[in-house]
């Protein structure tokens, strides 16, 4: 390591019992798709557990972790053989793009910078354009593998509820991605400047993603926190990171970010071109904006969210709301619009937009910016006109060969969330819908995660295809490490939940391995299955620490004498030694009455 | 205090900027009904949030609290007014009664201790019955008081979701309760013996209950926790709390816990039974159990777990489960009817159980024991099966005038509830629902609370009338005092956000007070309106701890530049000084439609 370069600690190693291992693919056999295999007790007598895998090379022991180097850049030689990009000096790193910070109040440039790439003159180079052309990318046939795992022991017995439409396959095939991304319901975030991240799919037939926001705000947070939070995010699961910096070096902290990400990086352009008009809405230029959107696309942010359905007619729909507009990006655009008293320049120029986005594979995020800030304005006049402009736009952009996500609400309580994600499918023919939960009711900051959590299992249920988490520190203050942890954990829970409900073949899985494990007292298993295995091994250990507790046929819940699941086994064997004609006369019994059985058993 | 009675530490005192006021009746003038009012900051200018006060005194400066006196009996004068109950010696008090524990094991007697009241031979002394009767009780109209908080503001503007079948009236009278208790469909916990709580309605047209589990194990838990855990739980808005003491002592610290508790307690009496056969279930005889339910009566227990549902004939339908039985009453009750090779007792003595819940009102809670344990297992045939043997026991129990809701699960994927709600509704004539959860996912240990309030507040939009709670600990230990506060917290989100969606009229008051807080920055308020004030201040003060940060219009967690809402409000401010004409222009301009408008704004 250069003697000069500052040492960021982030969190590495396996989590317990858990090994990485990598699938090959039959198209493309040099790809490598990491899966995190969790090892069982021998009692157990099972297979491995195979789960999804988000962590990148952070959680591979074999793996060089050296965050002033980045991470190895695995998707280049795959953009490269297309042979559609060229490699280009890009633009300048300007004063301003890190807010004019100096001296020691600048962050560092990350030392390993790579020239960036563009597609060359009349190329479109985005997942969409390929799968129209009837292409199976890498990308495609690495996330067919990732979505598949555990589906060849996969049983369709939860296929029997609601499941709203979705129509997810029994074997996902690179073909099934095709497809889905080829007829916009499905995106596949991949910047071709940001090699470093290993493919994912979003979108409703899908495994539901997850994201997690991180970024330093102008009162609090640095780089190497920033760095460290988005590494432990993704140990915990995020599928996604958005990059929300605010204050000053905003450039610099991204370029770290996006070299040592292994998942998609997704950003707010707009903030950053606030700053460099010193925080004054009414002095943003289209120009200034588009200058930001290639600063950014050259550095790798895999999706932009772009407030360009605050149209200036809507702004007025705002005025008698309890919260008004609530989308930092929303504001600053209603902002602009009423001082100048002319339509959103993001608007008026989104097809130069959507030019930008095509030449780097920068996948649409519209951005809901009049979202409901409260249960009283959920599903309001100008959260809805919004949504109609922004299936106006997301067919704009799929002409131009961009992949589109649409981002939704944002409070809404429970029986208002379906007529949500039934407007979406219908104005934006199906693109997939990203919400920030939604928090069902609003009397629990301190525990948004969980008011959210709620709205974000329902909302998946239906069809939303990625849902961005909320922490515990939501309407309160910046999240520190902990409460990114507990928001990701959270919204792995409503993420599995809905893949559940929908009937995905492979969610059940884990579910039934980690029962097995609970049933038959293998204590260490039901930790190292679940998704915080600390947080349960520590709460286990609080009233049972010992080594001994650990194959205990009970916990200090009830105790040894009042363990249903101990006299359930002894029930069970019972029943197998001695009442092996039950399950007979239990039937001849349901058949012939229950009034029957009654008296026989008085005599 | 008598010197040799132990010093008990209870949480007292108000919670911030709240004051107990209490209400009047109208039919009963000397009913005093407790209400927390909520003060908001003089520029609020707004009168006092009321909300629904659980707490009971100790929440009240004025009352003084005497843990070894037990609370004022306040029903007695209305129960023995009825002229229909009898003192006398009761049941002595048995070394079996606290499991044989003798000297420095023995946890004290209550100090205080009251003569038991039964009904007078003949009488039916249950709220049904007078109900049935057309008698409007002291205890119905406390409770329409006490339904009605908010009313008197209510809009209908959220009635517009799904409300799947519930009525819930504008104004709840006191006839609409008594009604509604003698059709069945909603139950008042009020045992005569337990004067000192403050009554309370279980029914899905109603505000939707939730209920805290509380008591030691053999393993862990001491008296004086248990009792500090009822107030805990109470103060953060437990409805009901059961009981579930299993160790030694449990007769003893009953009575402790209910002289002191202004809520409902319920319990599974087959526990402490199981304790006086030293926890050999083949040993237990109808008469030891029908001895503990009179033990238990006779203390005030209003409301029994009774498992009378797990019959012989469905024992083997749990054989191939993946988790088998995991209720600790229906696992006790199947191993009985195995060794036996015999019915229930329980169900074949229903009608004399009946003949004790009545003399007493002691309310049933129809127990399911067969409740699944795992997503696997969920909605299986002998969860099924079992809830069909519930709704023909709660149709006998009503015959004999008694009160009856019905327990449900467990582990239940979200697409697999409403089916559960649909059958309890239709099997059991909509005697209310009590259900555990449910939790939509097992891969989760240590944020059960979550996976579980997330099927909670489903099931509660869907018509369940109680959520019992489940905390953090659930499947790894017993609960604590933090985790008590968690799980409560958690369970008042899944079921407020159950009464918003549900359209009751005045459930979102509190919420539109919050988000107007929010709105203008009143910090103070916002804590102070929250589930948990302190909790959502020390996440604020984290970042933001100086005096001058309440009024900042801002928080760290997008600081002073980026906030929204501050935007919201310029924007707002701009809206109504320079463009009056604009809402105008608006209609116009979606009149004409958008293309219109926006060749105008290109000029």
């Amino acid at each position: 390591m250069d003697a000069k370069s500052p040492i960021i600690k982030v969190t590495t190693g396996p989590l317990p019992a858990s090994r990485k291992v990598y699938l090959s693919g039959f198209q493309y056999p040099d790809i490598r798709v990491p899966v995190r295999e969790i090892d069982l007790h021998e009692t157990a007598n099972e297979p491995p557990v195979r789960v999804y895998d988000t962590s990148g090379p952070y959680t591979d022991p074999n793996a060089h972790i050296d965050i002033n180097a980045g991470l190895p850049r695995i998707r280049e030689a795959w953009i490269k053989a297309r042979g559609d990009v060229e490699e280009y000096s890009g633009r300048d790193v300007k004063p301003e793009d890190n807010g004019g910070a100096t001296g020691k109040d600048l962050v560092g440039e990350f030392p390993n910078k790579q020239k960036p790439l563009r597609a060359k003159a009349g190329k479109a180079v985005t997942q969409i354009a390929y799968a129209r052309q009837g292409i199976i990318t890498p990308e495609m046939e690495f996330i067919a593998i990732r979505e598949n795992l555990g589906c060849e022991k996969a049983s369709d017995s939860l296929r029997d509820g609601e499941s709203f439409g979705a129509e997810i396959p029994d074997l996902i095939t690179p073909e099934f991605v095709r497809d889905e991304v080829a007829r916009g319901r499905a995106i596949i975030p991949a910047n071709i400047n940001h090699p470093e991240s290993e493919p994912q799919i979003i979108g409703r037939n899908f495994l539901v993603k997850i994201n997690a926001n991180i970024g330093n705000s102008a009162v609090t947070s640095s780089m190497a926190e920033e760095v460290d939070k988005m590494v432990w995010a993704t140990r915990w699961g995020a599928d996604n990171v958005m990059d929300l910096s605010t204050g000053r070096n905003i450039h610099n902290i991204r370029e770290w970010i996006i070299r040592n990400s292994p998942v998609p990086i997704g950003t707010v352009p707009m903030y950053q071109a606030l700053e460099k008009v010193e925080g004054r809405p009414e002095e943003l230029t289209w120009e200034i904006y588009r200058d930001t959107l290639i600063e950014q696309a050259e550095q790798g942010v895999d999706y932009f969210t772009i407030h360009a359905g605050v149209r200036l007619a809507y702004v007025p729909m705002t005025a008698n709301r309890v919260t008004g507009i609530v989308s930092r990006g929303g504001s600053v655009m209603a902002k602009w619009c009423l001082a100048h008293h002319e339509e959103s320049f993001l608007y008026t120029n989104f097809e130069e937009i959507c030019e930008i986005m095509r030449a780097y594979d920068v996948a649409f995020s519209l951005g809901d910016g009049l979202r409901p800030g409260s249960i009283a304005d959920g599903n309001d006049e100008a959260q809805f006109a919004e949504l109609e402009t922004l299936g106006e736009l997301c067919k704009i952009a799929w002409k131009r060969d961009c992949q589109v996500m649409i981002e939704g609400p944002g409070h809404v309580p429970m029986h208002k969330i379906k007529v949500n994600m039934e407007k979406q499918l219908k104005e934006c023919d199906e693109a997939p819908f990203y919400t920030l939960g939604p928090l069902t009711t609003d009397i629990a900051p301190g525990y948004d995660h969980i008011t959210s959590g709620i709205g974000a299992a329902i909302i998946g249920w239906y069809g939303c295809a990625m849902l961005c988490y909320v922490t515990p520190k939501e309407h309160l203050g910046l999240p520190d490490r902990d409460d990114v942890k507990v928001g990701v954990v959270t919204y792995k829970i409503a993420s599995h939940a809905a893949d559940i409900a929908k009937g995905h073949p492979a969610a059940r899985e884990r579910d039934d391995a980690l029962s097995r494990a609970r049933f038959e007292f293998r204590w260490q298993d039901q930790f190292n299955l679940a998704l915080d295995p600390e947080t349960a091994k520590d709460f286990h250990d609080q009233t049972m620490p010992k080594e001994a507790h650990k194959v205990a046929h009970f916990c200090s819940m009830c105790g040894p004498k009042f363990c249903a699941m101990k006299i359930s086994h002894e029930v069970k064997e019972q029943f197998s030694e001695q009442e092996k004609g039950m399950a007979e006369k239990s039937r001849e019994f349901l058949e012939g009455g229950a009034e029957i059985y009654k008296d026989t058993a008085a005599e």
